[in-house]
């Protein structure tokens, strides 16, 4: 399945939706309030597509064959026009998102799947008085998604179950790993799961209990080596003979036993974070921050290409 | 530095730590109540070091080398004599390890280093009475210890700094990641960390905002992808320009809002079961699941593989 795509923003996520799309042979449209903005992103897309090419992330295709889908729209109808998906990428703020989504969705045909970025606002809040908001959903991705597969398909209550199930096909035929929602909540399902463990990182610094470093460690070379293949509830289905819910049976007594002290939530920007900023500040200073997020963006495309060799070697 | 380590208990976990060790160089005797257990386990090592040399996790060296550093010790005694490390790993029962540790301890010698292996019981109720308690400590490693390198060390209120410094430097010289705890707390670190993950995981599924895959999907195809080589601090360190504080200014009030819907426990081996497990069951079914546990530590052999190369390539 290919088809054509809106970008509407045209920043971070946005660009990096686009490469998404273009990859996966789908035209792009790039629109932005900022009238240069689409222009130039599709200039820092086509460095970003040299390095993918390079780490062999484009699926054999050469940059330029990927770069040619992508194009500005010179506004937002004209991005709009004949597009099968728009994918919106605007500020975090609910009166921009409503102002936008009720210019927006007017413009898009009948069968358009209408999709928003967002992290941190649930779809209701800004499709409600839309007259096509039974196609309107929120699809928030990890970034960059071109890297990331993991994607939430998060509903509003008037979202048709035609549209979740459109936006998963499209999701999985472009690459995606779809999270199929069937409600909305704050924090959707992968901020909550990242929020529950980092508030017990935090209460365990902040109680003196071990470094920051110790709690990478337990999750790098220890928790995630698992999870980063299987998941948390494929783990626990393997670790007790009788499945999970052997496992169930067996452990739940330890984790109900430590869910009390789990109730005290600590100040993330209060006096821990002087000791988890100076253990991370001596092992790399500010200056170092970027060329670490490259290091990283290179560490990610390995696991990922090492991922698709296990899948194939070892099987799913 | 390699030296002779005692292992008392032969079972699952006592016979990963023998190989653990013994990889290493170092010297290895088997203990055991049952008296038939320590040669039995000597010939399971047998046939998972043909498996691990086979997936090339012995360090270049020969099965057979490594099998002649382990033997059978005909009594407790005999097998503590003269060893620089102890592992115990007891069934999970505090009266059980309280007997066994008060033979055991008077039997080693000045400078021997004790552990135990336990998941579930802190290091101070097993340790109280002892002589030589000051060099005791609970060394918990995830199963097994000679594929997963992160291993807690967790200390008694009198467990002194040389011994916890004396630990560390014996964990690191057999390949483990030891995280060093400053105090004792149930759970420890790593299992508090995956029941924050599994509380909210459980709380999810129960609610029908999604199912137990997508909560997979959503680690293993998403957040678990950086933390499997940075964990969640380097993570967030990471993901904002400033660094962590700056992702905690940015970020916390997100957080902040949903911590308090996780304040309600969800009974795991309740209804939401019968959701998680026919789901498991409907991917892989009950007589699948040993199959399957073999799958994993092929993948996760071949994970911790890549993690190597990927250091070797692009740097730590």
């Amino acid at each position: 399945m290919s088809g054509s795509t809106a970008i509407v923003g045209s920043g971070l996520i946005g660009r990096a939706w686009a490469i998404a799309f273009a990859r996966a042979g789908w035209t792009v449209r790039l629109w932005d309030p900022v009238e240069t903005a689409p222009a130039e992103a599709v200039d820092t897309i086509a460095g970003l597509l040299s390095d993918l090419a390079a780490n062999d992330m484009l699926r054999g295709q050469d940059a330029s064959r990927v770069l040619g889908r992508i194009a500005p729209a010179p506004n937002l109808a004209a991005a709009l026009e004949g597009a099968d998906w728009v994918q919106e990428n605007a500020p975090e703020k609910l009166e921009i998102k409503r102002a936008l989504w009720a210019e927006m969705e007017p413009l898009a045909g009948a069968d358009t799947i209408l999709a928003s970025s967002t992290s941190a606002i649930v779809p209701s809040l800004f499709t409600e008085g839309l007259a096509g908001r039974h196609r309107c959903l929120t699809a928030h991705p990890i970034n960059p998604p071109y890297l990331v597969p993991a994607t939430e398909l998060v509903p509003a209550p008037w979202t048709s179950a035609e549209t979740m199930e459109k936006a998963e096909s499209v999701m999985r035929a472009i690459g995606q790993a779809p999270i199929v929602m069937r409600k909305e909540i704050d924090g959707f399902v992968m901020n909550r799961m990242q929020g529950a463990l980092l508030e017990e990182a935090f209460r365990l610094v902040a109680d003196g209990v071990c470094g920051a470093e110790d709690v990478d460690v337990g999750i790098r070379e220890g928790l995630a080596l698992r999870w980063a293949f299987m998941g948390p509830f494929e783990t626990i289905d393997l670790n007790a003979p009788g499945g999970v819910r052997d496992y169930a049976e067996r452990y739940q007594g330890l984790y109900e036993g430590i869910f009390p002290s789990m109730q005290r939530r600590v100040d993330w920007a209060g006096p821990v974070m002087e000791t988890i900023e100076g253990e991370r500040r001596a092992r790399l200073s500010e200056t170092e921050l970027q060329e670490r997020q490259r290091w990283r963006d290179r560490h990610l495309m390995a696991l990922l290409r090492h991922k698709a060799r296990a899948r194939d070697d070892i099987g799913e």
